[in-house]
């Protein structure tokens, strides 16, 4: 297809497209001649993928190529293909580590991951960023008052694994190695805004379920 | 208690404490003197909560009075007490109704919701600004190329409706109803980022466990 056609498949305009090619976040088209560039379907595929990083996920630039370079390292095993381009997304603040809160919530997060045997979540936390943001996100909690321990958190991590069982049941459709790990970043940046706001529907759901809607 | 005790368990300093008691986010202490007022428990599970809504929620003040204006209304029942305190969190940007990503989303959730069997949510659905913030994160799934539907998403919000079971039971443990609505507001705040990195983590277990540390 020509530039507009992809410019009409992917709603990204053609000066867009233009420019992610002059960053290298799009590989070039087949040159038919010296004006014309002829794109395929992997081209479309990569131009959503760059455009749900970079609009929804709002992923700077320079960390867009980061993340599709490591998913195209076909040197890499899939589980840390995975996670190298999982890993390079924002996560927020760096847990304070002279912080006494940070400090439970660390060992915290610690006992939950031994009662559930979690061994390589264990395994990888001092690399982790996710490990790191849950540290900070329980700390948060643990700040402001509430009693927020392993005990709660565990029945909340059986679901979420499950959930992330469903994740990757639903990569596995997906064609070769890079589109499923196209697909696992494409997910993981689009994919929550869906699982908060069924969360939050659940909520209300359940509690007119409990107490009634009065 | 006084204001630097206050402050002192709040992690608040004074300076902002005294700006809450001007915007009204917070009631007056009992005046002891001309210059001294005496605070209590009460005091502090508020300002927690202030400080979650603006300072992690990022809230703007106008609307935590919002909130707190309805955590406060004991007229209304439980359900209609949370979901209005719910509700007037910040959502997202509004569904455009004329794009038809956004009536193919609409299409998905409406047959989601009718297939499980959630009443409530479906007849809340045109007040709701939850089902709406849905409603625009399948359209940008839709809008990208990805196949999402009303099947794959059915499993996902039956493991929501058991998180939000969670939710209600821990917060059954708590005291007086303001004090549950107080702690379903925090809870909606501050909970959120621990299971997205919950999520995140469990994808992390997950694929090592199938596919291997390669």
């Amino acid at each position: 297809m020509r530039l507009a056609e992809l410019s009409a498949r992917s709603g990204v305009s053609t000066a867009t497209i233009k420019y992610y090619l002059r960053e290298g976040l799009l590989a070039p088209g087949r040159q038919i001649n010296a004006t014309t560039a002829e794109y395929d379907e992997d081209h479309l595929r990569r131009l959503r993928l760059v455009r749900a990083l970079i609009q929804v996920g709002r992923v700077p630039v320079a960390t867009a190529k980061e993340i599709l370079g490591h998913v195209d390292d076909e040197s890499l095993g899939r589980t840390i293909r995975l996670g190298a381009a999982l890993w390079a997304l924002p996560h927020g603040p760096e847990p304070d580590e002279e912080d006494p809160a940070v400090v439970a919530a660390r060992n915290e997060v610690e006992r939950l991951l031994t009662s559930l045997g979690w061994e390589t979540a264990r395994e990888l936390a001092p690399l982790s960023p996710v490990y790191r943001s849950l540290v900070t996100a329980v700390a948060t909690l643990i700040r402001l008052g509430y009693a927020w321990d392993a005990e709660l958190m565990a029945p909340y991590a059986e679901l979420m694994l499950q959930v992330a069982g469903r994740d990757l049941d639903f990569l596995e459709t997906h064609g070769s190695e890079s589109e499923r790990v196209e697909t696992a970043v494409a997910a993981a940046v689009l994919f929550e805004p869906v699982l908060r706001a069924l969360h939050r529907l659940a909520q209300e759901e359940e509690s007119a379920r409990r107490y009634g809607l009065q």
